[in-house]
This record gives C-alpha cells, structure tokens and sequence, in this order.
C-alpha cells in the first residue's frame, strides 16, 4: 500500500486533497445523554493531527491527501475518547476520495452546491 | 405509533424540535463522479418540505420535530433523486432524537461544540 | 409523494421488494455499555412491522417495498427505544433503492457476493 | 498513539478482538448501478489482510484487535477499489470499539441478539 505509485507521488507533494471524511464518535454507556465534552475532544484532537476541520452539527469533516492520513488522525481523536474512561465507543465515518482530480476542498464542496440557484 | 401521547403532544405544539437528522443521497451509475446536481436537487427537497435544513460537505441537516416529519421529507427527496432518471440510489442517514428536552436546534449544538476553548 | 404513479403500482402489487435497509439504533447516556437490550428491542419492533428482518452484528437489515414502508417501521423501532425510558437515541439507517430492476432480496445480494470464487 | 499502554499490552497478544466495524465501499460514476464486483474485490481485500470476515447485504464485518489494524485493512480495500480504474468511491464504516472486556467476536454479538426469545 505505501509504496504505490500514487502514494509516493501524494508524499513528493504532487497530490493535493483527495479524501474528505465525515466523523462522529460518541461513547455509549456515560450515564448522561449529553455528547458535547466529547465531541469537544474530538475536534481538538482532530485540529492536533494538522488536518483541516469543519465542525459541523451531525459530525467533523476532515480534509486529508490519502486516506491513511485520514485514519491516524480518526484513530487518535479514537484513543483520546478512550482516555476520558469511557469502555465503549462507536465511530461513524463517511468518506469521499476522488482520484480523478488534483485537489480539492470542503470549501469547493460548499461552493457548488450553494450556487444552486445561480444558473 | 401516531396515537402516543408523545407524537399528541407534539401536534397540538407542546414539543419543538427533538430531532436532528443527517441525509447523504446518492446516485449508483450515473456514468459521472459528479454528484453536485444530485446534492442540489436533495437539498431543494428538503427545504421545500418546510424543514429548517442546514447543508454540509457530506450531507444536509434537517430539523424535525418528530423522526416521522424528518422521515417523510427525506423520503420525498428520495424520489425526487429517481425523477431524474437514475436507476438506484444510496442513502445514508445519521438521527439524533432527544426526548430528555423541550426543544434542541442545529445553532444550539454548533455553539455548544465551537465554545470550546471558552471555559 | 403517494400519489405518485410508481407509488400507485407497488399498492397494486406490480413491485416487489426494492428498498434494502439496514438500521442500528442506540440509547445514549444508559450507564451502561451494553446495548443488546436494545438491539433486542429494534429487532422485535422491525419483525412486527411484517417487514423481513435479517439481524447482522452491526445492524438489521429490513426489505420493503418502498421507503416509506421502511421508514414506518424504523420509526416505530426507535419508538419502541424511548418507552424503555431513554433520553435520546442515536440511529444510523443505510438505505439501498433501486428501480431499475422488478424485485430483489436480501438473499440474491448474499448470493451475487458468496460465488466470487465460482467463475 | 503507538506508544500508550493499552497498544503495547495488545502488541503483546495480551487483548484480543475490541473493534467490530462494518464497512461498505462503492464507487460512483461507473456507468452501471451493478457494484457487485467492487463488494467482491472489497471482501476480497478485507480477507488478505488477515482479518476475520463476515460478508452481510449491506456491508463486511471485520474483527480487529485495534482500530489502527481495521484502518489498514480499509485502506487497502479502498486502494483496490481505485485499481480496478474507478476516479471516485465512497466509504461508510460503522465501528464499535470497547475496552472494558477482554475479547469479543461477530459470533458472540449475533449470539447475544439471537437468544432474544429465549429468556
């Protein structure tokens, strides 16, 4: 896996953003229905991994150039719900990767559909 | 299921929005990557059904105050997606209903996770 | 959306089955990591609808005609959550439509995947 | 991440399977709404990696000691799904992680689920 073609180019920064990612992680059995201290932590740990992040009301979108970039830092923001002692967490993850194109942006996302009425 | 107390109440407007759901459509086939066309015709829908609805990089939020009203919107976006003559379509929905509250809003939870850094 | 003529004709009987559905619904803030009380529940709910339920280790699987039909039963499972006295539940639906096709099944998709090595 | 104690003592065989996760890859803009061959290629890849594997209709289960083991796995799914030429593919992962138990499997959650009527 990471010695393909394209990897390699993604590393000799021939490739932009590719994989736009969507997470929620929330831990089940806290004895309190409230979510936000942990999704708190993990948008922190999420921004700590360099990746760029929208928060958002149903999860965080992440932008990263390979999808292994992606899950270290899903992996991570992971972990440190586990640190806060919680015994069970799920994830959901939703991601989108294109290679078809040089780069992309959650930004450009936004844009084409915003414009909907522009014709 | 329409006769509980609960979903009584909410008609007769004592219970304000318990539900916040997140819609991805898709098309399967369309012999382009493009989605773009697809979002803005999910998202059309979804504001025409009445429902406050906050689109995102990967998916659109809605408002609802019960999951039936959430159901029946995105069920019409779904069939809107068909007319437009794709054959299959994927959907990926995320539903988080609170009934510990009177009342909830995409805006309350964005500000609950953006002052993070307040204290 | 049910005046709709494609709606129409799967009240007709002229359609089979062509939404596949899968549904996991889970309780926040219980106290307790285990969810199967649950799990239990939503399955129980979805076979009562009359719908096929196929029970998997992340999810049920439910197969209806259309999407309103499975979203009335989904509806009814997370429903069924709350009475047992939680406060907010979190659902994730993955929903497959197609309407290229006269009918289709949980078990025709099993078995397109099982003979990959048969060629 | 590599260093806490909890990766150390499962690098030292001390856990065993704590992440269940559900994952289902399709490509978009192929030209036919079949994805059949791509659900092969995903079960396939997920079964190289050496990971136990339960195919279900909408989507493989694969059993994991860390979350660090199912990602690598998923990437490499995804890198196949890209080798057979398509430009876009979409990911959904459903994962359930816990660290309050020793060991667990696809088998015991579906046992857990089946015995509902057992009492």
């Amino acid at each position: 896996m990471f010695g393909s073609p394209r990897i390699l180019r993604a590393w000799k920064g021939e490739y932009g953003i590719l994989v736009i990612a969507e997470v929620s992680i929330f831990p089940l059995g806290t004895g309190t229905p409230s979510v936000s201290q942990y999704v708190k932590v993990t948008i922190g740990e999420l921004e700590a991994s360099g990746l760029k992040c929208t928060p958002g009301p149903m999860g965080t979108t992440v932008e990263a150039e390979t999808t292994e970039e992606a899950y270290a830092a899903i992996a991570r923001a992971q972990a440190a719900i586990f640190e806060l002692g919680v015994g069970r967490a799920y994830t959901v993850i939703k991601m989108d990767e294109r290679r078809d194109v040089e780069s992309r942006s959650v930004e450009d996302m936004m844009d084409s559909v915003r414009d909907r009425n522009a014709r």
